[in-house]
């Protein structure tokens, strides 16, 4: 994409975008690789809400809150993932509480959740944390270990573990204002970039309502690049694809295509 | 950690911290899954310089010159990975020049480095944009495919591939000015996160110079938790797990205690 592209960074109403806060000292220390935004970015650009934006903060309380009044301020909508659980680390509601200038209550909806999950005996004080949620907001279903997400404003406060969040996700998603779905097609071969860079630059040019990504690759052995065309206009996809195509050929590649941005 | 814990967002002489910059549509899509914040995350926590903060954004000016700006003024080193290759989304230089006030130039020891590397007559246009370094710069060596990163001021502008980029860390590594190395321990056992955060949150309060986090996981067909205890002091981590090895049995636990983070 050009680097002024008018779309790419001001959400409006017919062309919303997504921000994604991944909160956790884990993924900052390196211990633990984070799997929630590539799913969020692949999920929200095929429901119309492309990512514009993630922040990876550590489990303190005013980088948090800094982060959410940023991001929530900008983009049509905002995922944090980590920091629901019970314990000691766990901040996340707190801070968007005090993000929002709210209360952070027990939510008797969730206590209600814990309760009718937990064996007698077993909701102690520190899983009842998990159901302080901050005043106003509206509970996010996690049919996988009961501890609820919510949405507050433009805000999607989600777990970190990733199959919770994947649960969560698919539960909001129908509830979300999507644009147009963003669609892909790719064109793979194993020219240089540095060969095909000055073409793919003018088709970039001809086509400034796609957006064209060049990533090198080395597979089985060989280099190669991977071209990826993305745009909501599926006839013009097809007809930049096409020459991309011919560009590859043009320039002693074997071009192959694919749909989507996989290839 | 305690959310005030003073050490972890302001960072002193004695307390270096870095911060990450991806720079890439390909990551906030899905696409390409990162594996740049990982390795910085380990390698410069074991040089004493943990990351703070990271962020993700596309390849638009106005997003990567606002980014690095705000990094750079907050931390004492940042990191960004991508957009340094020969196409026409790879705009991190320009940006980076931008962000600094300076000029980029055509940097002489760059195009030799690139005449070295190349054949005769490969060094088209689209590759020599890859010797424009921002002014006042200093190259990084990049001993795999030659185009250089460089440093400016506290920013390291490195490759987005990750063999380059571990390459370019390591050549940067001893330049670098870090506090003491960070050491890691993990307590891992079966038991559930909330039967154990009452104790665990206790034992942070008694250790405020240590970071501890509560890490579920689900393996092999049984739940289970990874505490990891991080610090400068290796006594008073030894000290830590040795309390919380205790707590685990007392719960009824079977604690297994390893070295590092990754248990």
């Amino acid at each position: 994409m050009s680097a002024d592209h008018p779309a790419s960074t001001n959400p409006t109403a017919a062309n919303p975008t997504a921000a994604v806060l991944v909160i956790g000292n884990e993924i900052l220390s390196g211990r633990t690789k984070d799997a929630n935004l590539p799913h969020l970015g692949e999920t929200l650009a095929a429901a119309g809400i492309p990512v514009r934006e993630a922040r990876v903060v550590p489990d303190v309380e005013a980088e948090i809150i800094d982060a959410v009044n940023a991001l929530r301020a900008k983009h049509s909508y905002v995922f944090t993932t980590g920091g629901i659980g019970p314990t000691h680390d766990d901040i996340t509601s707190e801070c968007v509480a005090k993000a929002f200038g709210v209360a952070l209550e027990l939510n008797p909806d969730a206590v209600a959740r814990l309760e009718a999950h937990y064996a007698a005996g077993q909701l102690n004080e520190a899983r009842l944390r998990m159901a302080r949620i901050p005043a106003g907001a509206t509970l996010v279903d996690n049919p996988i270990s009961a501890a609820p997400g919510y949405r507050i404003g433009n805000v999607f406060v989600m777990a970190g573990v990733p199959n919770i969040m994947r649960a969560m996700l698919d539960g909001v998603l129908p509830a979300l204002q999507g644009g147009p779905p963003v669609h892909a097609r790719t064109v793979s071969c194993e020219l240089a970039e540095g060969t095909i860079a000055a073409e793919l630059g003018a088709l970039q040019d001809r086509y400034g309502d796609l957006e064209i990504g060049s990533y090198p690759y080395f597979r089985a052995g060989y280099f190669g690049v991977s071209l990826v065309l993305r745009g909501t206009d599926e006839a013009r996809l097809d007809a930049a694809t096409a020459e991309l195509a011919d560009i590859v050929r043009r320039l002693g590649g074997t071009p192959t295509v694919t749909l989507g941005a996989k290839g």
